[in-house]
């Protein structure tokens, strides 16, 4: 058999190879190209990943995962080998039913649109972008009917990001989280705000980027194999597992903003950095799904980084760092400024209990989309009456309103928001695992330390990227399915001691 | 035949968008990369190599080129599309002769000896590059006898970069060059030296960097199309005709580094900003060869750039910015400064008269090289020796010696520095015609006025991209062949003045 693994290796590293290409073409689209070279690119990313897609697709490969059958049956599950062979088998049948024109189509479509929003946004102009997102809208369906079979149009679309999952299953989980969300909203929401005009002061950028980058450090975001710049959203991509790179973007007027999309990205990096080297270039060197990535985000940055603990440590080198903004506020004030609840606009800047509420918006909205049962021209009027009728807000334009997020100007609708509530579930859900492991952990951050809960996580959690899908990772790491106990839990207990409810 | 040229052009833009994908994975390694991205690096810039290579040379290319003889012979010769289909059948008829596993064996080699030069050479560890430069040379050799029938081993090599010069062609234009500077630089070094120490005190880098960037914005190079980043080794490279790039790098102790190095960069890329834009994406979409290239750079470095009449305009500008440097600097030293001629180690701050005879010994080590009289063991000594009876100087290592340019640890051995004499030379011989037809030029240049010499430029050569060879665009411009004597009167006058000889 070592031939023929060797000769499917060798076929996914050069696929891997153009994957790999086309996303520093994309990182250097969102950091560092000038206007100038908007047209071409968008071309040549929908070229990389066509031929991407065509070497993977070919009957070669399927060739050689039947030849593989036998002796992967021969190996244990969990073996690299068998793993390989499994989760390579399972992206080849989904991707062979996707012509690769239509790989081409959306690529280049997706380039153009975000280099649209990208001036479409600042300047509050969505007719700008609607006939663009019209497109999106049709791609997307497209894509969903190389699935037929589904029982909702989106379960295709939210099966490539968190496999096992579709919109019945989302709508579950959400409608169980929004029973238990909306009355802690609400409780909070009825005590008085608290102050977070410390936050919103002048602090250099400089500073924040420096003060930023020693925490990553700290958290253990290797810069030899990392980098950091800035974008107009904030991501992680990577070009192989050493290079995995995180960008961030800073409001001088809002210290929240970059400090904790800093945390965030370095949460997603840390997980692609800590994948077994030996995966490098094949199918198991990802996270495994857009939830478990999330719920490695959200870990560092608000269960870590938004913790009294953490603030312990570093609240004193911070105001070291801005004396003229901070040295008269107590650490107390501090805190509860960074956990401020209130029903806001802004999903990236929305604290932790009310964070999910602005998923679920998008969530549903690209339900109905995908159904059908509403039109992209209604699309900014749905966004503000869900806005009003679940958060009890009302953006004054489009800018804050569907044309915040880059997600639809960057990527299909549908499949793309879920996983950001799911990784707040799984967050708590592994978090709470990693304290029953070693209840020290909270003790640890209080001084700085990261290497415990970082360890426990690349033990359990990193090192196998895709090796197993989100459930089985789940329950291999927590011994059941996913469930939203531990999280509503952490919640409650840390909201009830700031907001005594 | 509107179906088959399109069907070529279709082809012939999808190699050009790996190409391009693969310039970008080169640009990123030289200026941002994190350093465990090196590994992957090599092996992805190789594979998107490879794959345009197989891409351009199957079988289909040719046909369509030879489908569309009849087309091409009913078009003028300089019709777009009969550019188009010959230069393309030229490369075309090159390429195939090379296997595309050598390309991608030489891709993936360079990349690794790339980054291993850009620690060698700091640290003056020639023996760390030495197996990796053995194999260069074997490789280079190799890719020449993928063209048996040359008179010299360098003839392949030589042709890649400058169609339709052969190795003798080049030893006899040096010669002949070589027989005017000798003298002229011993008649110059003869006299008292200029003092240049105005140009060694402590120039801050962020000064430098925006009056460098001035300078060229006010050359004519398109900051939409373009940006500048800095590098170990500064080079132009570009993503398409929307997105050509400059790198340079400063050193804070001496002004004239980082300087000219923008100028000389922002000149590569003003002739490749000026290529028609509907060559984009095709062959007909680069400079036509390294040393028509290279006239560019050298023009707006040196013939502009280190002009009394540029400075007449810029030294007022420079003094601002640097007034603790220069402001009692009077601008005749200053002047005398940037053209100090001197026997040196360094090629890139050689000055005008004696450059040439720094590429001169690296040509010669490149053919003794190839021809097996030398071996790479012994190519530091060589280099000092040549140094010590051409230049009559010795370096004290091998970071100022044979580690000093990236080329051969970037590049093959062979066909790389004839271009930056050929580039003079042909500098001297077009601004010679520029002159002709625009006498006004050198006013112009002292009010900071480029307007005339840029679009004469784009006007006679950068329009054209590929569609001439350099020698039927040099026919074309001048009206004769490659010839020294505009360049050799052009340096007599100017340092006959400087110098009084």
């Amino acid at each position: 058999m070592e031939p023929k693994l060797q000769a499917l290796k060798t076929r996914l590293t050069e696929v891997n190879d153009l994957q790999m290409a086309a996303a520093l073409l994309q990182w250097d689209q969102s950091t560092y190209m000038p206007s100038g070279g908007a047209g071409a690119r968008g071309r040549q990313m929908a070229t990389l990943s066509r031929i991407a897609h065509e070497k993977f697709t070919d009957a070669a490969v399927g060739q050689l995962l039947d030849d593989l059958t036998a002796y992967e049956q021969s190996l244990p599950f969990d073996h690299d080998d068998a793993s390989l062979i499994r989760v390579t088998r399972r992206e080849f049948a989904k991707s062979v039913k996707i012509p690769s024109a239509l790989i081409s189509e959306m690529n280049q479509h997706f380039a153009q649109t975000y280099q649209v929003w990208t001036e479409a946004r600042p300047a509050n102009d969505f007719a700008r972008v609607r006939p663009l997102l019209e497109k999106t809208l049709e791609l997307s369906r497209r894509m969903a009917e190389c699935f037929p079979g589904y029982t909702h149009i989106a379960d295709p679309l939210i099966d490539f990001a968190d496999a096992g999952m579709k919109a019945n299953d989302v709508r579950r989980v959400f409608s169980e989280l929004r029973a238990e969300l909306v009355p802690l909203v609400k409780a909070i929401t009825d005590q008085p705000p608290a102050d977070d005009s410390c936050l919103r002061q002048f602090y250099p950028e400089a500073k924040q980027w420096a003060f930023g980058e020693g925490v990553i450090r700290d958290y253990g975001y290797d810069f030899q194999r990392g980098r950091q710049d800035k974008t107009h959203h904030p991501f992680m991509t990577k070009f192989g597992l050493g290079d995995i790179r995180i960008t961030t973007r800073f409001n001088e007027d809002d210290l929240g903003d970059g400090l904790f999309s800093t945390l965030h990205e370095s949460g997603h990096a840390m997980y692609e950095q800590g994948i077994t080297m030996a995966y490098d270039g094949l199918p198991l060197a990802n996270g495994t799904s857009a939830g478990v990535h999330e719920s490695q985000s959200r870990l560092w940055e608000n269960i870590v980084g938004r913790s009294r603990g953490f603030w312990e440590h570093y609240y004193p080198r911070l105001q070291a760092t801005f004396p003229e903004n901070l040295k008269s506020v107590p650490l107390d004030t501090f805190y509860r400024a960074i956990n401020k609840v209130q029903k806001s606009l802004i999903r990236v800047d929305a604290d932790e209990v009310t964070y999910n509420l602005h998923v679920m918006i998008r969530f549903d909205l690209e339900l109905a989309l995908l159904e059908g049962s509403l039109a992209i021209r209604d699309l900014p009027e749905a966004w503000h009456t869900r806005y009003a009728s679940d958060l009890g807000v009302t953006a004054p334009d489009d800018r804050d309103g569907v044309l915040q997020d880059v997600h639809w100007y960057s990527f299909n609708i549908g499949g793309v928001f879920q996983g950001y509530t799911l990784g707040n579930i799984l967050s708590g859900l592994y978090y709470a695992k990693a304290l029953e492991a070693h209840p020290d952990i909270p003790a640890q951050i209080g001084r700085g330390e990261f290497g415990t809960l970082h360890n426990w996580l690349r033990e359990n959690i990193y090192q196998h990227g895709a090796k197993y899908t989100a459930p089985e990772l789940t329950e291999r790491v927590t011994g059941g399915p996913l469930r939203i106990a531990p999280y509503i839990s952490y919640l409650k207990t840390k909201y009830g001691e700031l907001y005594g409810v």
